[in-house]
């Protein structure tokens, strides 16, 4: 019976790291043997296991041992990471070893270097006289640049669970509950966002529900106070922004009054042709024809923002990257170093936005489709929090608290 | 072929009653020639339509002009009501009227009179003596009484567009809009609760969401404003309304933090057992054990309510009706004279709630489930509005949209 | 610094119950020191780990305590269970211990004895002179009896992982999975529903979707083949059956041509008059007026139905329990034994049930709202199974299957 | 008080135009009076309505004309249509005139010209020296074009309802109905996609959930049967179905078990490269690598399909259009003609889809989820049908349904 022996260290027993190990042997019909076992003693102090794994056949023990990759589990004999060189622009070559959002490390020349700009989905590019290793999607690889064959060589570092209360973040869940104190919630939330805004990097993603369920103002004010330092969204989320700056509408619906206007269903139309003619949003702030706003805050206020194409689109107005590859592109650089996401009914530039992030940044979803938020919540996220709400009513009590955190402050 | 000619009278245009009168006849498969139409003219004037419908045969004819009876239609030559005796307690003849939400009338004696208490699914019993009819429910027929068998002599009248704006109510519409900015919809919505609140009868069907999700102080705040002129609920509510008060927690969770607390999963049972102890919910109030929250509020400020039993309950408190057919009876009482019907997250005392009302009850629906706002709007209700929305986030805006209203008001 | 040592067994790593006990004393603020730990080395191996753990106060180490013994950590030194005498009928003694749905164990007369009846949300009662604990909701909890208090001399097992692979249940896990292919699951569950259908107890809780989607005759099937043995439902699903049955309706809907019919509107009222006229289903059958369908198919293969009322029932038809309690504890008796429940597009009769199962019971979940599947997996039992899907061709399907299984096995 | 006089022609009443007519009138806050009222009095007779509307002032009139002109209405004195020229490529004159997805004409020159390649959200080109008129989307107008400007001279056709029964499809209906019976409506399906088969175009929206849920063959079936003329789809879809070729796998879940295999999640990054290494799908087809399956039956029976690209997308695979508005175009093009559009389980394609179309075309919706196929049904199409299901168990049964047609047509 073929074996081989892992190792396994960290807080592998409370970040669930242990029992996914012996869970996945089980599952896949595997046994295994505990060769020794050190168990951290204190909360703070990182446990040990080497790990027996025994399978039918030698095909079978290789399928454990790569699943058992997955949570950080290593072969005590490890060997140098195996490469091959991409056949063309594009194409990685075959069997290449595919990316988690986890940290990923690769033993090359004997050392264990960490992969650059982790993502999942991704292959792995070496430069051996630069000692380095890159993430990149298959079709950034270059020709004859040298990609990761296999999983031999490879460590991934699974997320551990922080030490002490984890807060409103759940730990590796993708649960959703409905059943908390709203306004407890926000507060939390709120408390949150201060903390990033100070030290650290907050990426808003934007669906236009926020626009048409009335909680505009409240991002624009947002964005005004320094609680948006990224803002991802679509095209419909600038139309119906400039729509209701130009008209008090957004789809033809005052936001004052809650009923449709005269010749409303144009509005949108309009909005589009406004900015297409004179050039774009920043041409159309310069102008003094967009007053206020999500888009007007952004621009006046330096906050970055990509506006990425969708089939849906009407018009679209110019800012917006109609190469969905592009827009991917933009998104991906400005994620760089992001620490908190805060995603608002959008489904689509959430995931998209999820499949770019690596796992150990935060993330918030809020949205009114338990499914959407379940769906966003179910990437393996170290600390990811989902509400069901209603922007139009979430974003009036999160800007409330906001504020009485900088009343407080002062 | 045979024929047969009905007449329609009001306001059958706008309020879709013609339409529908006409779409049913092609749908079955008839045919029809208008013989007479007469518009009105003006907004406030009826319309009038005598209509010749034709079947393939007597029977098909009579089954058209059974649908047809559901919009208004009468044939021309209205015969007498029939009546046939129920044969045992709680039995129907067979064959007997079923009712629908709207105002009905039978011909009795030469003249129309108008049925009591309508409402849906019952049978019509009728009191010759007085010159009465009542619309019951089958169990609560008694032997010999005189039930109405057949439509011959039954005549419907359906909703009919009020004159002018709608305001926030759609007309006999089962749309839901998730597209309409909240905090406008929820500031006419404040104005129609003060509005009822000085001039009708207001009551609030209420599911435990609403005390999970941090909105019991507001709830408390719109009993004792007089907002509530009844309360719906179950079980549940009552339950976690009386942990509030006594342990600060909803289901376990601290309202205030949102935590968790020690022993919190017991903090329910506690509180069914405290108030079994004591003999209810007025004796806990009378002991000063309970003193805050939704019932606090109502046993207080004499506002009635109604706690009806479920299945799904533990416990339950002494207030519980625990047969459901006593609970229907108590809260089919309270609904007489109803003028709007608040409805906050609870699809079963909801749905109940709308079995029992006339079509003529405006009816607010909230729920963070878009699929129970489509049903309990889905009952041909004449004014109905229906919120796709998070009640935790909901009833604090709606009370402080109220407080306004009151200070405007002084 | 208080402290206090306690103990876990079993298998305590793959089955999370390791990693919980540290995570929630981290949660709860805790510290801990690990004392002992020898891990099973092989699969079937069991695990001991020994831990001290230390709080603030002793207040807050208690707290620690008893939210650890919701996954079996049990005190070294383990008092005896403490009791008082109930003060009068359905009414415990404050601070009375509430179970859980796991297998629970109490220290009395220096011995651990199982407590019978195990069901969450009840009160433990101790007969001394027979040795005997059995779980009893509080209402059922006579005056004078010894009910157990606080959480001393308590044990918990709580599920265990099972050995080897979990198939297509989940252990654990309130996840539901729409990303699953279908048919192949169907196939599956087929297999499942065989082996209990032989070996065990199945319990089928439905709504009345499945008669409107058109799955009737699908179960009728199942019933007449074995693959149910106890029916949980409520009123509608009984009258709407009736109605197919008498009229070829459901809900006035033809349920061949899916068009609406003549009068259609009344047919479940006449479906209820008739069953009210002659006294019962029992009777219906006996006469020769129900000759198919869900209900006949129960009574002419005796297999024990409960109907449950509410308060949205019309009519009800006499078989219905329209006393909630009394319902309640008919399920309750009918459970007993149960070793696979399969819930069918019912929210509320879905969580009753689940209510009052123990953790060990499979459950099988298809509803086509993924929250209600949600609520429904969430419930900490051992092996779940949740669906979204439409029952009126996930029926078909499954009966599909079965029959394929019947034939092969031939 | 300002008045104008407007004409209403055809199956006003049924088709519900009189009716909201008038509603839009009394909820602009305007009043009327009907000067003449011919009504058909047979079934297939047109009607004819001259109506006088009053407003408060000429801007309110005008705007109650505006919204009128929605439902057919024209003033009697019809002016003639009212043009500017582009001032930019891509921007059009202010005030343009903005379509719907109904019939529309437009006055030239004393002549009521058809509008052609009609579709909402567009302008209307006029090219005068051919006396055509063209709707064309904002970014396509040429510098100088003649663009409609104003409501003037613009006539819509609003659906009317068709003579005799409509069948499974609801006219003008955004009400999604759960409780139809499942098989029957399927049945009817299979009947409508055969006769479209015969003598229309079948255009089929599909999203990935088709793969994942285990209904690949039955679509492939489909496709190979003649049951669709094109497909739209995105990246996902072919990756998915390429796996599921390549590999049996769909995300790294076996489709014959159900369970994940070994090193399963690289499966679609191994597809997408095998794809790119050899050019497309063509080429894998033509080079033997793809053998079965949706793409490859689209290829090997010259069903054209659009694969567009979404912010989403791994990869992706050459065949997909990266350029959203270059995937529009497409889209738009091989919508010509449609007589039939199926979307399954995709909102983003199919809403893309349901922008482009006319009002006239059918259209059928599936998915799981009930707020997916609302919006969906929500576009004012004249016959559309929703249902709620799972693509997993609906497709097997309607190719089950479609081959019982085609064994009964031999």
């Amino acid at each position: 019976m073929p074996e081989e022996i892992i190792e396994l260290k960290g807080h592998i027993i409370d970040s669930l790291i242990l029992s996914k190990v012996l869970d996945t042997i089980m599952e896949m019909g595997g046994d295994f043997e505990i060769l020794e076992f050190e168990v951290g003693k204190r909360k703070t102090d990182p446990s040990y296991a080497k790990i027996l794994v025994k399978a039918d056949d030698p095909d079978h023990l290789s399928e454990i041992i790569t699943e058992l990759r997955k949570y950080g589990a290593v072969p005590v004999e490890s060997d140098e990471v195996r490469v091959e060189p991409a056949p063309a622009d594009g194409v990685c070559p075959r069997g290449f070893y595919t990316t988690t959002n986890h940290p990923t490390f690769v033993k090359f020349d004997g050392e264990w270097i960490e992969v650059e700009n982790i993502e999942m989905d991704c292959a792995i590019v070496i430069y051996p006289e630069e000692k380095r290793a890159v993430a990149k999607p298959i079709r950034e690889v270059k020709k004859g640049e040298l990609v990761v064959v296999g999983d031999r060589g490879v460590k991934v570092k699974p997320p551990e669970r922080p030490r002490g209360r984890t807060g409103i973040f759940g730990f590796m869940e993708s649960d959703v509950s409905p059943e908390k104190p709203t306004p407890t919630l926000i507060r939390q939330i709120a408390e949150e966002l201060e903390e990033h805004r100070k030290n650290g990097k907050i990426v808003v993603v934007v669906g236009p529900a926020v626009i048409h369920a009335g909680a505009r103002d409240h991002l624009a004010w947002m964005i005004r106070n320094g609680y948006v330092d990224v803002l991802f969204a679509g095209n419909a989320v600038a139309v119906h922004d400039v729509e209701a700056s130009l008209f008090g509408t957004s789809l033809g619906v005052d936001l004052e009054t809650g009923e449709p206007v005269k010749g409303g269903h144009s509005h949108h139309l309009y909005a589009i042709n406004e900015i297409r003619r004179v050039g774009g949003l920043k041409q159309a702030v310069e102008k003094g024809i967009l007053k206020d706003g999500i888009m007007y805050e952004c621009i006046v206020n330096d906050v970055p923002y990509v506006l990425a194409g969708s089939i849906r689109d009407d018009g679209p107005i110019p800012d917006v990257i109609t190469d969905v590859m592009e827009a991917q592109k933009e998104m991906r650089r400005h994620l760089r170093g992001a620490t908190l996401v805060l995603m608002l009914a959008t489904m689509l530039h959430s995931i998209a936005t999820g499949n770019l992030l690596p796992s150990w940044v935060k993330t918030i979803c809020v949205d009114i489709n338990p499914a959407v938020v379940t769906k966003l919540m179910d990437r393996g996220t170290a600390q990811a929090l989902g509400i069901v709400s209603d922007v139009g009513v979430f974003l009036p009590e999160l800007v409330k608290e906001l504020k009485k955190i900088r009343n407080d402050g002062e």
